[in-house]
């Protein structure tokens, strides 16, 4: 009996075809979108984008499920009847405006060549203007679902993005029926049912238990805006696991899989990994990449400081799911290494057959804690949690004419499992337990000095997921939920979740030595990101200023 | 009618044959010193020295002058009557033990072996531990000279060494007739007069005023150094540019000059250089290279903070000559493209026939003032002036991941510029005006960018020396009032000196761009250099602990 979960990337979509009986990925096929991120121009124009715009075609979703899903059926040799679920998971928040019957206004001639009808990507950048009102606006009129965002709403988010709609094309505006979340519009084609899945309507929609916000406070940020609830947008929420509805003939005749064949509501890629690698309420779970995504199950809500948001239900039904972040990881590293690092360190890792950052890795390994000499700030994209401000930077301290580049690499991995142990510290103040952690995405796997820093620096036991898919994987559980073959999610979990063997365990020396240098980190967070110092603003402003922007 | 100056570098000596009439630079000659910098082992033994020595062979110095001075007269084919004076420049504290008869105790066959015995030059740093109890010493017993220093002398000077060869080769302490400087040793050799150049004396052995520290405080230190003074040191000072005796006829032998030729009393490389480019009171020089020397002439006696010294006379007789200086410059860049400039730079500089420096300056010099949003504090060899602290390290804050190498560059020379501004403001709020800049050495005449920075930074117009041997000329303008061609210093800088046409104005435009930053640089200053953070004090704590040190 198997089960398919198909991850949507920002490049392409993945299914992933699993037996239910033990968790064992079968087959799985990657497609990449048609179109891509669009963000020079849409497809068939010449009409440039403005900057920060990142758009989709809806239908290269469709096509996701028409080439990949035949495509594992073939492979694994198995066949329709066998599968007895689908689930999804998305980037997010990523969303569009669709007419009453789910069309999307891309696809209808009048509104093709008007930008937003199309899909805004998670990472279109360009409704600052809306998030900024959206969050002077709801702390004057003490919104309290606020202090659930962590104080602030981001411009990736749901109602930044409409608003743009409205402030920019109000035309479109007026011709949506429909203002929808990527992925439940996905589950709409699939199932014919419109429902909004619990993840992306309590963490980009602010979704919580008395429902989103209300009236007065949209019409606040656009008279137009009061009833973009009522009039576009469905009240039906979903709970994460649960039925969405049965394939419809049409998907059925898309996937080759049988009509009626469950499928679950939609879930965000991020979120569905913690069940993926079996963790339970008070592990920690980082999807780390360029970017680092925690995800934890609490057992009571409370409000943590500098939290992307709290949600009931959020990633496990029953749970109080909270998401935090770290706005720059990886992406510092591939900074550092592409503009930092000298010819020499290029030259000895291609005579070691090693790249930059395994021979940096393997140069600063030898280190003992402590040597080097430095402290690094990890804000060289700002700072998502607990400080929640695009405009902090990067610092570097203790350079010395002896300084070399795998003293500053193995510094800025140390900065960022610091910034990982402030998010930490930050729900443990609250009473939101964090016992152990566990670590998804291609970073942690290929480093292995980065595990034993992140336990050290942490003081907690470490551990990586077992599937190089988790997403998917995270899916399939979700698909074997929504089919009825588990209870619940975390019973899908204890069969189907996958973690590696290594457990990586602090080591106590090390553990003394950064609990040193993490005091100094901290005064440094404290000093230059709450406001006892703004250089850092002030160096972006004066930047700002002379380049006349 | 000409004169000789002979500059005694690290590595080497030069001879400058000059005319008095103009300061032309009639010829150049140049020896390298037989056994250079010895540091690794002396001179045929194969016994290694201990770390942070470095010694040199004094012979070398007196084969300088039989190498380059027949080499000019004959290059220019002057007469040696043409020749009326000569004088020597050198670096400093460069210091040895002799006989009475001024034989150096390395040229003994009994002391040769050991390593005591030999030339101490300047960056022999092997003193620190003397140097510490020095001044812990001085300031428990209120020594008021002390303050005359920035309150820390340094273990490069002259008794730092000095205790340090009674701490550890009391043989020879004990068999050394005479300690002195390597640059008043070589004014003995020429003329048989052994005479303290006021220089030397004032800024590196603590003679101010009142003569050299007393007997009490010099047996705190050790009892058996009660009476170096005393039974080692000699109390005639001489006074620059005055004449220290002629050429004896062993002298006249060894340089083809004649017998009885004026010569002048010595000086330091950084100090002579002053009149050399046409310096007057209230100017500051700055001799720019790995680290910069600022000296200026004032007319009041101040207590400057964080000065390496002020001493009536030092630079030029009847004015208070000031040190100050930077403890890394040319070698925080020279870090920087050697170990933090990725590939790319090193081939667009190559495909440009620019070297890294050069190329890095040219995109750097695209830029406005503020626009890499960074700023860094110029610590990466520690703080000399006016901080007195060489546990201070390097800071760079304001990193994105949009941040590219010619940003950094960029900023390094900034934080150099507001270095070179707190001493000037270090300066002028103690009532020493400091009206303009001078610049010597490499590093400014290669690089427009940087004197445009320190233009704008320090709102003050900068020039550059007319010599690349400046130093070889202000010796041969010592020479030339020694042997009584002017009445003195001043009026032979107005004849002889030389300065480039160049006037560095400041643009009011980036001047008030870079007031801003350098309130910003000025709170980071004194937040990490006066006590509010010693985080850099607390990593270079830690880095040797772990390593054992």
């Amino acid at each position: 009996m198997y089960t398919i979960g198909v991850d949507f990337g920002t490049e392409s979509g993945r299914a992933l075809l699993v037996d239910v009986r033990d968790g064992r990925e079968v087959a799985s096929a990657v497609h990449p979108y048609g179109d891509g991120v669009i963000d020079q121009h849409l497809p068939g124009s010449d009409k440039p984008l403005p900057p920060d715009w990142a758009l989709q075609n809806p239908y290269d979703y469709i096509e996701v499920f028409k080439q990949t899903i035949p495509a594992v059926l073939k492979q694994a040799g198995v066949k329709p009847e066998e599968v007895v679920g689908v689930a999804i998971d998305f980037t997010a928040c990523t969303m569009l405006p669709t007419l009453k019957d789910g069309t999307p206004l891309c696809g209808v001639d009048q509104w093709r060549s008007n930008p937003h009808s199309w899909v805004k990507l998670w990472k279109h950048h360009a409704a600052q203007p809306e998030a900024d009102l959206i969050n002077e606006t709801a702390r004057k009129m003490g919104q309290g679902w606020l202090q659930r965002y962590g104080g602030k709403i981001s411009s990736e988010w749901f109602f930044s993005k409409a608003l743009q709609i409205l402030n920019e094309a109000p035309e479109v505006y007026a011709a949506a029926d429909r203002l929808i979340e990527a992925c439940d519009w996905v589950i709409w084609q699939l199932t014919g049912v419109e429902i909004r899945n619990a993840c992306t309507a309590g963490y980009k929609a602010m979704v919580q238990e008395e429902g989103y916000p209300d009236r007065a406070y949209f019409g606040a940020l656009n008279p137009a805006f009061a009833d973009v609830v009522d009039s576009k947008m469905q009240r039906t929420f979903g709970e994460l696991g649960s039925k969405a509805g049965g394939l419809t003939a049409q998907a059925a005749a898309w996937t080759g899989l049988k009509e009626g064949t469950a499928v679950a509501v939609a879930n965000v890629d991020a979120h569905v990994t913690y069940p993926a690698v079996k963790a339970k309420s008070g592990t920690m779970v980082m999807i780390m990449g360029t970017s680092t995504c925690h995800i934890l199950n609490g057992d009571k809500l409370q409000t943590v400081e500098g939290m992307c948001g709290v949600v009931r239900g959020g990633i496990t039904p029953g749970y109080y799911g909270y998401e935090a972040g770290q706005s720059g990881v990886g992406d510092i590293f591939a900074w550092f290494v592409n503009n930092a690092v000298p010819p020499e360190y290029h030259d000895a890792a291609k005579a070691a057959g090693m790249d930059v950052h395994q021979y940096l890795e393997h140069e600063a390994a030898k280190q003992k804690v402590g040597e080097h000499g430095l402290i690094a700030l990890d804000w060289w994209n700002g700072n998502r949690s607990t400080l929640v401000d695009a405009d902090l930077t990067g610092l570097l301290v203790g350079g010395t004419l002896g300084t070399r580049a795998p003293d500053i690499y193995r510094a800025l991995i140390e900065a960022t499992a610091y910034g990982t142990r402030v998010i930490i510290e930050a729900f443990e103040q609250q009473g939101v337990p964090v016992t152990e952690l566990i670590c998804a995405g291609g970073l942690p796997d290929k480093n292995a000095m980065l595990r034993q820093i992140y336990a050290d620096v942490t003081g907690r036991s470490l551990r990586l997921a077992g599937s190089t898919q988790a997403p998917a994987l995270g899916s399939a559980m979700h698909a074997a939920v929504a089919a009825g073959v588990y209870p619940n999610i975390d019973a899908a979990a204890d069969v189907m979740g996958k973690l590696k063997d290594e457990v990586v365990q602090p080591i106590a020396a090390n553990k003394a030595v950064y609990d040193q240098l993490y005091a100094d980190y901290k005064t440094l967070y404290d000093y230059f990101g709450r406001g006892k110092n703004d250089v850092m603003k002030r160096l972006k402003q004066i930047r700002r200023e002379v380049r006349g922007e």
